[in-house]
């Protein structure tokens, strides 16, 4: 058993919040934070940010079970996820994925693989805040 | 020209001084960063960790020379690199590479690029340091 199981997360509060949701480890000799951040361009158009709304039980159900399926895939993994919802201003994350693997390949296989299903699978929806009008 | 050029360094400092070597940025949606750990085992045998030597000069040289040759390849890419020499515990991080892109398929690519000409260019030797005898 892992002393430190992986991890899914919606709310408001800021990614930084969850930098720590996994442990340091003498067992994964990779370990990768990718940060989803909200750019200060839209099609062309300045924005302040982008306000994000989920069905909130549903989301928090789907992170959960991508989280789940890619760590029995390997129970060696770990995986935490946070997905901030509310508004989130340019410049800042809306969300974060953390894996920690044996070796590298596995990480970035795994994170780009987790990121692919949040964006495909978790019912969250973004509204573009503009600067002017 | 970018207010917050690309970064590589090689020092005993630990990896963490350097996690902030690159701002948050409102231009780039994918900032990503790898860690690479010193595991506990090596051979199946238990180990303390790993000491890293490296000819210094031209080992930082090549670092510089691939940062930016991924950096030439795309100027709206950022790039920070760290590769920390002596002794590293198992549990710590001997090599930091993070990279900031528009879209998050070219940061998870250009990390694991700059990861593979790390291993194969640089000239840092690992001794490692068991744990018994």
């Amino acid at each position: 058993m892992d002393e430190n199981p992986s991890f899914s997360s919606l709310s408001d509060l800021p990614v930084e919040e969850f930098e720590r949701a996994l442990l340091s480890s003498v067992r994964h000799g990779a370990d990768i934070r990718f940060h989803g951040v909200v750019r200060e361009t839209e099609a062309g158009r300045l924005i302040k940010g982008i306000d994000y709304s989920a069905y909130e039980s549903m989301a928090i159900r789907e992170l959960e079970r991508i989280v789940r399926e890619l760590q029995e895939e390997n129970p060696d993994r770990r995986i935490a996820v946070h997905h901030r919802v509310g508004f989130v201003a340019a410049g800042e994350a809306s969300l974060l994925i953390r894996v920690q693997t044996a070796h590298s390949a596995e990480a970035f296989a795994t994170c780009q693989e987790c990121l692919r299903r949040i964006k495909a699978q978790v019912p969250i929806w973004k509204r573009v805040v503009y600067r002017h009008g």
